[in-house]
């Protein structure tokens, strides 16, 4: 298999972070410069169907896209430790957060990020401003409800790291390009963050 | 089981769609007026929480929330049709065409309806022209790319209904609120459109 991957986007370090803590080694990786629009051309755009990375190539051709789908597919061929769920109702819990995670916390701040980072703006038709506040106060808005749920927990949906936390810890590294810090009075939330950023998948492909 | 279900809302019909579509009769459906804050309540945010319907509240008292979730679990319960894949390779080629759905299409859409219609100006703390018309920009460039997807092909991801066919037309109907219709060139598109909306699952709660 194939992962094809930018070191400068917050999706394939899911990715990455998923096959770390599982160990993965035999997966090839195919480095894609989004800032040199290598997602953009016509062969990759013929590949994978959208310009988008990460996209997983298996060896029958299939090409997969969507990190938590590609996660999800890893999990079915390397599933210790399991990541996505034992049983179909802790599956349901995990992916409740994780998308959770997703709608109001990473995409918010990959918005924000989008639409105020003046490098980026090659990324976008118009940056603007007032989609990158509205993101904002969405992000932190959700952030409230995670120190909430990380009042006395090590981790957002279970008793051990799921894809939810991986999601979530992704999404809020991105805002480092914009110097972006949570609020530091959310000190549950600052806790898991320090612990997650800990992990040794942290660093994967970095 | 008890479904939290609006019938006016787009996330809520997805779930009542899978459960059309799989003959789900035996589930306790309990209407939340959201035009009227119902989802905001103390009690249930509470119970939920979220401020978001649809939510399945399992015998056991567990809640789930977010509706792909929700189906995908009852996937487990009551497996036929298949709507989300028979194996890990077709899960993951569905849950694929699922999330661009989800995030190119119904995403913006409810973005663009939300930011737009006037009736809707309560559920957001300010309403943003800008952020209404990027969306529907972002929602018109994937409907291209799904029209050409559905070249010669009755369905989205497989050769039968599945999930992101129910996530695709279910974002497309929401935008009936503001009277938008999708470009009639995307004649594939349309076609697929007008044999999801005569499908008996369509109907489901309304």
């Amino acid at each position: 298999m194939k992962l094809y991957d930018s070191v400068r986007a917050p999706n394939p370090r899911r990715v990455r972070w998923v096959m770390a803590e599982k160990g993965v080694d035999d997966i090839e990786i195919v480095p894609i410069d989004i800032m040199a629009g290598d997602h953009r051309t016509k062969a990759y755009r013929a590949k994978v169907g959208v310009p988008h990375v990460p996209a997983l190539e298996l060896d029958d051709g299939t090409v997969i896209s969507e990190s938590v789908a590609i996660g999800r597919y890893l999990e079915a061929l390397y599933p210790e430790p399991n990541l996505f769920g034992i049983d179909p109702k802790e599956q349901a819990w995990i992916e409740m957060w994780t998308r959770r995670c997703e709608f109001y916390l990473a995409n918010p701040i990959m918005l924000n990020v989008r639409h105020s980072h003046p490098a980026l703006a090659v990324l976008e038709a118009q940056q603007l401003p007032a989609l990158a506040e509205y993101n904002k106060l969405a992000a932190e808005r959700f952030m409230g409800t995670l120190d909430r749920r990380l009042e006395g927990r090590d981790f957002i949906a279970c008793d051990r790291i799921t894809i939810a936390d991986i999601v979530a810890i992704v999404g809020i590294d991105f805002a480092r390009l914009v110097k972006y810090r949570p609020p530091a009075e959310l000190e549950n939330l600052n806790r898991w963050m320090e612990a997650m950023r800990a992990r040794p998948a942290a660093k994967a492909g970095l």
